[in-house]
């Protein structure tokens, strides 16, 4: 199919500085936690964009010295020769396929811990970071002034060798130039504090030394928040956002503006996830900037589809769009659109499960691509299934995200796939989580495999089949099995932290519900309590349906704060304030000792969870118990109905069932059973699709149950170091 | 000199299986941060302790598996024929100097998140792990069984391929074995369930496959948790911790007894802070060990000098001692002895910064050793120091931790030093600090310095100095200068994280006082308040010492935890105890939006840091402000005395005003200032030492101000991986 001329803007090239762009689809800087440590999962994620046709790919935020080091994020560097090789990787893949290839230089000030390097970084003025309690910067006198903007200038150089067609001036998310430009941190009287001139001028100089540099080679972008969304506690869009555009656009040195909202500490304003924020949240605060500006300017926020994307081009908010979250949930996206495959778009759902991981230190995944870090370290192509050589037919059971995923993995792959879902409806756990408040987004989980199966000719989907037995499956007349069942909540209060049910929950009785009973309309009281014994989006998406329903709601969590996992997806500030405003009672640190009925009512006694004395004995009390004095505090609450969201099972009976009628297997011309998703070990959203894919990627192998090794990248001893000791020192 | 013969019984060589251990001196299994990421720094490390007469030296936790990966900590792995070469060159290391090499083998269960590697663990039941909230594990059947005993075997064969002496069974931290043995965890129903003797089938038959498999080539060492400290909840000495003791032993299947404490969720229990546990803290729960088993008995707990050490042979609760933390604070602490040198050990304080900057997923610092993990990357040797080619005369101003290591470096590099301290006593903050409570030990920064400052002919110390002034230090004749005069609270309440003092807080007046005020004897009435803005020592140290003295405490932090940094030392729960039972009325997520005097009393008007609206607005007001609704929300509350820990400045103006006398340098033949530790940027303990440290080290670099180059470990794309794509899989 050819593309539909309306999206024709948005495949028009662009001049940025002495570069051309070849569309408008571009990847904002994105972290994707393999920074310079693991340059083949960095470059193969990113070449897979370029090969998905977008114009340009940036790296995530790259740090110009090891005096801010942004550890234990792993972030990139261009420290050194060994980044110039590693980066020189990442932009031949790129221009391969005809991609721009963009760096962030940052410089951090006190928000580096430099818990890596030891350093300290240095900052306009002395101060805290508002981010890290424990770090703070030395302050620039004028000789360190010049020194940083050298270290900068370096790192440039640098970055253009490794073949960078884009320079980023970083004016955002409360990095150094910005901490230059706001009087939050710039305590200056000199000629770099005080007035606006003044605060723009770190900025400046720095522009004009880098494109005197570097100009002539690459485009100089400069990312802006506009506006930090602090109020008058930082940049606001009517003062000084509009100002800087204004000023330093007209010096001529920046080839490019890219826009975005938001400050450090609160960095998911921008990365938003759409629980708070939909498509194109960003336009109010970018409205208007193009008028100021006479260079291209780009936007981002949460656009997902084309259409998101062409509406900002042509009502004029922008000249290109930054889809970074579209492009780690579809790399092929532009290229879908070039061929009219409108339909095969993976859209992002806004879940930030992407955030989440790299906020921990580990790799991003994605709750859409199965693929996203796994390009390099496992050699899996998104959009290509190597075929199967050993076409059989393969039962796939239940079609949750794992078995939706699985399903549509093995007929891409060219197997003969039948997946039953016992409900009318497919998308497993999903059907619920998409109705609670702000989720609904996360059906598009479940659509676009539908979709995708829909067209696979050797897939049949059977839906409402009612949940199959051992005996329905045995005689189901596949050569595979693929159990994806999923998992449920334990309707006794069960929760890993004190591994044990709380005595008297009972979800069999009217006063007690699991989420999914809730969902399936069991009646709730006035005064509800809730259960967050996991920290994911069940327990207090069922407290905010209830606050929202004029119930009184409290949650319990044993953990230091509620919803403790959606602090890695940048939620917890606004869950907070969500909490807050919708009068949720919330108590960490908080569990229940053990429910007793009062009639309708249940009885709750609440302990909090360190009650028990801090100085432990010195020697084991000869009839055991615990080497501390034993708390026994309990507050005893009211409440008409309890919600357990304590923790889960996997649904394991019908393969354990299955498992002992093993000798029926060879019997009925069953190879093999597996177990894919929660219902063999319950996990969060993108990875029992994970698992689901990764089984149908390895289904030959010798057990698919098991991963199959992968590339490990890290530094083996006797191999070259870059630097070494003694080199020229990177930062002094 | 000679070693005390007293002491000989800590240098007699031991038997452990078919190896022979040089000494008693044993550092027991460790993280360092470096992983199997960083080989040289990991390996240097471990290296040191071997040079500096530590008989056996052990990996950290190291995963057998890539079903088992606890990232984002960067522990050991034993997957693949790269982590051999690691391992060969960490163990080649050891054999060099005589010390053994043990590997602690690693399965964790569902402790593992398993975030870099996206596997799924198993464990004896299906069950949520009690320290990862969103982590659960897939139940193993038989097969299962059989397989993760081949991981185990495999990996030992490896370790023993790549050189270990010694191979853990590994039953302690939670770790698999233990949720065997545990019925907290097993609830199989199975023959390795149940009964005592089902509970530890699975022990036993690892331990016997292992033996079969490597016992001949190396010793098998069963760290085993006597007491998991948890009560009935796990393994209690009394019950089966002596059981399993005796069971196992009886076979013969394990040479070394590692003895620990305590559970994976506070394994701050074994690796205790000093402020809840002193010396030897643990052998209330060794007693009785040796009784039972036949083989050599080693134990742990905070043991810091010899003579520790030697009490517990002598007196018969082990054969070995380790001293993990001892071996890191001095890495020659044996050689030490054997020479007669004891006023030179370099004591453990107790502080577990080594553990904090690990448990964050960088490397270990530590208070006492500036060179902890620099061995390699810095080629930094904690005994030897290279002498100065250009000897010159250096003034260093202040003996806080940052003065008193940058002028015994100095001295050690050959400089001839003048250290200057204003007060009469050396320690700068840390005399304070000693003084709160539980941190008496920190003391010994000080004492060590102020022993080794003594016996270096070319250092003079100067007590009682009074301030020096700029011009003091312009007319002293030294060549060069080092302040290292530290930092100072602020008076007024200002905090990084609302970037303002608070309006009304003054610690000139009677009703406020920092930390430092507090400490010289400021009154503090009876309702005190205490601001936490830092979250290190300062702020609970002055809750818990208020509450000792029968005030009526609160202390607000903006973070979700008071005493924030602590939570990576481990000392969070313990600390949530004590504020708990010292009535200490803790909230975080608060802070002081204005005080005002009313009389004697101050009235503080507190606020919840999420009172905000959580919706944002689409557009930014036309004239500004939050960009959503603003909270005004305040509890207003009567204190007698408010203490000030929000944030520091470091106390810079002797610098400034020296540089705006920069003329005058050359004219006093002062070629150059330098400023080192917290009055360079306020920072914590081990860094502002580490600062003074490097400062020294590379007093003749082109700007010992700015740190220079280290090697970089990492992959550098080209170079080989281990593993690569379609490798034999590791884990299958
Ligand atoms: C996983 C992830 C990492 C990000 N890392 C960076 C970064 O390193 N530097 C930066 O300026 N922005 C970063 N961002 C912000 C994006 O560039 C972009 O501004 C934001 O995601 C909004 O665009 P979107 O809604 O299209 O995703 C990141 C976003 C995500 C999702
Ligand atoms: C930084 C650090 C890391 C540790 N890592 C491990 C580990 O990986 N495995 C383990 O079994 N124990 C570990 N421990 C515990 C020590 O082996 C030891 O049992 C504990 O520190 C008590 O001994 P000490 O008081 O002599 O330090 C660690 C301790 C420290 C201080
Ligand atoms: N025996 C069964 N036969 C058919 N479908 C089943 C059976 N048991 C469960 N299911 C379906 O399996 C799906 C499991 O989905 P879910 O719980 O989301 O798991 P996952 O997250 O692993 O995909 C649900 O849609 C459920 O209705
Ligand atoms: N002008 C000065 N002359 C001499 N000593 C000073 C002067 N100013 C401060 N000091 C001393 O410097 C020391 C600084 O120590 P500290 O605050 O612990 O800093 P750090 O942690 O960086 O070592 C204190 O002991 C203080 O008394
Ligand atoms: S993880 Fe979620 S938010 Fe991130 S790109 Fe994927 S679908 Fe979008
Ligand atoms: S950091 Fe502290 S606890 Fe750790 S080894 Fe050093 S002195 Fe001991």
């Amino acid at each position: 199919m050819a593309r539909d001329p309306k999206y024709d803007p948005l495949f028009e090239p662009i001049q940025l500085g002495p570069k051309t762009m070849k569309n408008r689809f571009y990847q904002t800087p994105q972290c994707n936690g393999a920074g310079q440590d693991l340059p083949g999962s960095q470059a193969g994620h990113r070449h897979m964009k370029a090969e998905g046709g977008w114009g340009a790919i940036c790296t995530e935020l790259c740090s110009i010295s090891p005096e801010t080091d942004l550890t234990p994020h792993r972030l990139g560097t261009i420290w050194d020769q060994g980044d110039v090789i590693n980066y020189r990787h990442f932009n031949d893949g790129l221009h391969k396929h005809g991609a721009l290839g963009g760096i962030e230089l940052t410089h951090s000030g006190p928000h580096s811990n430099n818990w890596f390097t030891r350093a300290v970084a240095r900052g306009p003025s002395a101060y805290q970071s508002n981010a890290e309690q424990q770090s703070y910067c030395a302050p620039m006198y004028d000789e360190d002034i010049d020194d940083v903007i050298r270290l900068h200038v370096e790192a440039a150089k640098r970055a253009v060798d490794a073949g960078f067609d884009i320079v980023y001036h970083y004016v955002a998310d409360s990095m150094l130039v910005l901490q230059f430009l706001s009087p939050f941190y710039n305590k200056r009287t000199d000629q770099y504090g005080g007035s606006f001139e003044n605060r723009a001028r770190f900025s400046l100089r720095l522009l004009e030394e880098t494109k005197k540099a570097v100009g002539d080679n690459c485009a100089i972008a400069c990312r802006f928040s506009v506006d930090a969304l602090l109020g008058a506690d930082s940049i606001e869009k009517h003062e000084d956002g509009m100002r800087y555009l204004e000023r330093v656009d007209k010096e001529g040195l920046v080839d490019l503006w890219d826009i975005k909202l938001g400050a450090y500490i609160e960095w998911g304003e921008d990365a938003a996830p759409s629980r708070f924020q939909q498509v194109n949240h960003e336009r109010g605060f970018v409205e208007g900037i193009k008028g100021v500006v006479t260079k291209p300017v780009l936007m981002v926020g949460h656009m997902t589809s084309p259409d998101d994307m062409l509406e900002n081009i042509e009502k004029g908010y922008c000249d290109i769009v930054g889809g970074t979250r579209a492009s780690i949930a579809d790399p092929f996206l532009p290229k879908k659109v070039d061929e009219g495959r409108l339909d095969d778009i993976r859209e992002c759902i806004g879940c930030n499960m992407c955030v989440s991981r790299f906020e921990v230190g580990s790799m991003l995944v994605c709750s859409q691509n199965a693929t996203s870090m796994e390009e390099y370290r496992r050699g899996w192509h998104p959009e290509k299934f190597e075929k199967t050589k050993e076409a059989c037919s393969v039962l796939v059971v239940g079609a949750g995200p794992a078995g939706l995923e699985c399903a549509r993995v093995l007929g891409e792959r060219g197997y003969d796939v039948h997946l039953r879902e016992a409900e009318p409806e497919l998308g497993g756990h999903l059907r619920d989580v998409l109705k609670y408040p702000g989720l609904s987004e996360w059906g598009r989980v479940t659509t676009y495999r539908e979709t995708q199966l829909a067209k696979l000719k050797n897939v049949e989907v059977h839906r409402g089949t009612g949940r199959m037995t051992a005996d329905d499956i045995l005689e189901y007349g596949a050569d595979k099995v693929v159990l994806a069942v999923g998992s449920r909540w334990d309707p006794n209060g069960l929760s890993g932290a004190t591994g044990r049910p709380i005595p008297g929950a009972d979800a069999s009785l009217p006063q007690f519900a699991t989420p999914d009973q809730v969902m399936a309309g069991k009646n709730i009281g006035q005064r509800v309590l809730v259960l967050d014994g996991e920290g994911f989006v069940h327990a207090i998406g069922m407290a905010e349906m209830m606050a929202d329903q004029g119930k009184d709601v409290t949650i319990l969590s044993q953990s230091h704060i509620v919803a403790a996992y959606l602090e890695r997806t940048r939620e917890t500030a606004n869950l907070q304030r969500m909490m807050h405003e919708k009068g949720i009672h919330e108590r960490p640190m908080h569990w229940v000792e053990s429910f007793v009925l009062n009639g309708d009512e249940v009885m709750a006694d609440i302990f909090y969870v360190y009650r028990d004395g801090y100085k432990r004995f010195q020697k084991p009390s000869p009839d055991g118990g615990l080497p501390r004095r034993v708390g026994n505090e309990v507050e005893t609450k009211a409440f008409d109905s309890v919600i357990l969201c304590t923790s889960r099972w996997s649904n394991s009976e019908l393969y354990e069932e299955l498992l002992g009628r093993k000798d029926e297997w060879a019997q009925n011309e069953i190879a093999a059973i597996y177990r894919a998703g929660d219902c063999y070990a319950p996990r969060l959203l993108p990875d029992a699709m994970f698992d689901g894919h990764r089984i149908a990627r390895e289904f030959e192998s010798e057990n698919p149950q098991r991963p199959q090794a992968m590339i490990r990248e890290r530094q083996i001893w006797g191999q070259e170091t870059f630097p070494k000791l003694g080199d020229r020192e990177v930062n002094g």
